[in-house]
């Protein structure tokens, strides 16, 4: 029950390259292509908050021109990218999803807009996202909410957050994949919650230069994209600041029920039809624990995240005038309360837990984990909690510095995705990303048989 | 009027080396000399916690045997060591010059120690210091403070800190060379007080694993040897993490008046003396200001340092029964009210003026800036104002993440050494001690001539 209004409009990031490269497409026309698309479908989703029309169209000529001189950047040559606007950009401004910074115009680029330059990239336009980056429901009180694509018609789900516009803007099939930024489980989620994938890579893979921190001990830039091997395309054309690394084998740790605590019905049927498909294709599945139980990542992530968070915006909070999404105002308000003390003793626990999760990872062989993205899919954006957030499986990922990867991985009967998380070692991202295609072509196997 | 007790005992490490890779001394007779120094003078000077006679003669016997059958380390191999007791060694207590800690046995060494042990060195024992490493007077009310060898023999001087029992076993000639760790001036400031050089490398040249923390920001390791080529020869065989560096020229920053701020007199005129020297050995000296004034970098300083420390030891903080230096804990205390926001606007404020810093350095095209160690020599330990901390001069390049080294470079009246200060751009270590080796050579050459 896909009620996406708007079709698959892009062949896979390897097809578009090809075609690229030999000259059957044109950058311009694949622009041309992105830039219609936003124009028609985005007064609906919701999804950029900026388009570049002419940057982009000069962009896409220039690449045209390489090419046709021979001189070929690699998969991501050519071909669109939208920005989570806490990336600057050399003469826009970076919102962070605020009111209050819309004149807080970039001097230069992000170094991962050098990357994405270097690679050939074209910078289509910036997408809306949740405030100064916290918050994962994907919900913008001042900025609008951008509209998740999936589920059904007559439900307007919340998108995820807080890369929201990202994911609706991948999802929605506006551009082929996107940046987004992941502190807590910000590209994941919103992944799993439009039906798509979302990488977030080990941290300062990707630099951080140049972009909006809402925690400088937890960020990391991530990828929106619709397949596992565009994730991986955009992986190595980007240059992630990680060795080369292969799966040690094909031996996935999962999380037994009391581990995992309470899921929506529909989401552990989902994560155990899952796991079969993954043992059907052939891996071997081995009871796992994290160093501490899940719900005590809570409390030392955000000891870290949220303390930051109000650190880097301490500036607008004292202000009741300015316009702050209410649930982030609150949420940094009461964090500047904490002090260095709670804080460095965060860390000295979450680097105990990092030595400890290693060490498990290795004693078992594991090559990744297979553990929910969120304990539900994405609720009606009226239905929101926002004394809830959906990252009690993503964040620990964050806090124990590891690379993850959200995929679509089924839905609920009303038409909700549903997303597996893999998750990987610290700076074994090829590895995790190797294992992720494999489960990948697992899952949509099973989805082939359950259909037939 | 030199009033130290002991004369010099050893050669320089080159020369030790040369003569221990020759077969002409051994590293067992040498290991000997040390300890007989140390059971004959250290009743006096009060610089070592623990000695490891034993252990040292075996490693010294294996040293030997090593070199006998053709297999030589470099220069440190054979020499001995002492270690400031906030450093791990297997199977012994870390104390961190505190009687709380006197069981805290460490399973394993540490990194430090496995550098030493790689280079051939032998670990002859552990040095006091001052409570956790807070205080720069080297005085410590429930371990002892060491005697300083310097000054007049009427008046006990404070040794400095926190590395107290290293630079006083250095300077009494116990040991040839030894590991210090410096935040805020703790290798520096004892170097200068005693009369040594002592080289606080840049943040992470040396590793901290297995190091008893003050401040994970600031935290270095450091050495305290008697001359610039000692302290070239450690860092060579420790093998700094820094890459290999060459002075930019022969030109040295310094402070003018205003930027200096209040000095004794007798530490301002050794200053003119010593930027003299420096000029007739042909350096060009040129006019430096610090991208803040040096008063305001306590503030910042102490936001992150200290906060940090009583993170490390908070646990102690709440017993006023518990044996803990007064001046220690009452810092201590009020700097668990810091929060995160004060602590991080600490650390951006930090990482501006890093930035300025270096780019004034380059334009200005020096290899190093000369400036004092101390704004005044020793006081005597029963004037000592814990209300105050001698740092001024030293805190910046922790701050700044800088490198730095304190060269004897005087005495005042009363046979107080006085210290110079060379400090070197990030990671540019090995230029800094090749300025300073020039530097060393001018200012003797200047003593020389005043002597004359």
């Amino acid at each position: 029950m896909n009620r996406q209004p708007t079709p698959a409009a892009f062949a896979p990031i390897s097809q578009l390259a090809a075609d690229l490269r030999s000259g059957k497409a044109t950058s311009v026309a694949l622009t041309r292509a992105c830039l219609a698309r936003i124009a028609q479908y985005d007064g609906h989703f919701h999804s950029f908050l900026a388009v570049y029309e002419e940057e982009a169209l000069a962009a896409a000529a220039q690449a045209d021109q390489e090419i046709a001189t021979g001189r070929w950047r690699g998969p991501l040559h050519g071909i669109p990218v939208a920005l989570k606007d806490l990336v600057d950009l050399q003469g826009k401004p970076t919102t962070a999803g605020s009111p209050l910074l819309q004149d807080n115009v970039a001097s230069q680029d992000a170094a991962i807009v050098e990357r994405i330059r270097a690679a050939g990239g074209i910078v289509v336009g910036k997408t809306h996202m949740v405030q100064f980056a916290l918050g994962a429901w994907g919900t913008n009180p001042h900025m609008g909410t951008p509209r998740n694509p999936a589920g059904d018609a007559d439900d307007t789900l919340a998108p995820g957050g807080s890369s929201s516009g990202s994911a609706v803007a991948v999802a929605a099939h506006l551009v082929p994949w996107a940046i987004g930024s992941d502190t807590g489980g910000s590209v994941r989620v919103p992944a799993a919650f439009c039906g798509i994938v979302g990488f977030k890579p080990t941290i300062d893979a990707l630099p951080r230069g140049g972009v909006y921190a809402l925690s400088e001990t937890l960020d990391s830039l991530g990828v929106l994209a619709t397949s596992v091997d565009d994730a991986l395309q955009c992986a190595k054309a980007l240059k992630l600041d990680v060795a080369a690394s292969e799966p040690m084998g094909l031996r996935i740790g999962y999380l037994e029920a009391e581990e995992l605590g309470p899921l929506e019905p529909a989401v552990a049927q989902c994560l155990a039809r899952n796991l079969q498909a993954l043992k059907d294709a052939g891996f071997t599945l081995v009871p796992f624990r994290f160093p501490a139980p899940l719900v005590d990542f809570k409390a030392v992530t955000n000891a870290i995240m949220i303390s930051e968070g109000a650190a880097v915006n301490d500036r607008f909070l004292d202000d009741p005038s300015l316009p702050i999404d209410p649930s982030v105002r609150q949420r940094l308000i009461a964090a500047r309360a904490t002090t260095v003390v709670q804080y460095m003793q965060a860390r000295t626990t979450a680097a105990g837990w990092q030595r400890q999760f290693a060490q498990e990872m290795d004693r078992l062989g594991l090559s990744a984990l297979a553990v929910p993205v969120t304990a539900a899919p994405a609720p009606r954006v009226q239905d929101v909690d926002h004394n809830l957030a959906p990252v009690h499986f993503t964040r620990p990922v964050n806090l124990l510095a590891l690379c993850g990867i959200s995929l679509p991985a089924g839905e609920d009967e009303r038409g909700r995705p549903i997303g597996l998380q893999l998750v990987g070692q610290a700076g074994e991202d090829f590895a995790l990303l190797a294992v992720a295609a494999q489960a990948e072509a697992a899952l949509n196997t099973g989805k082939e048989a359950r259909h037939a």
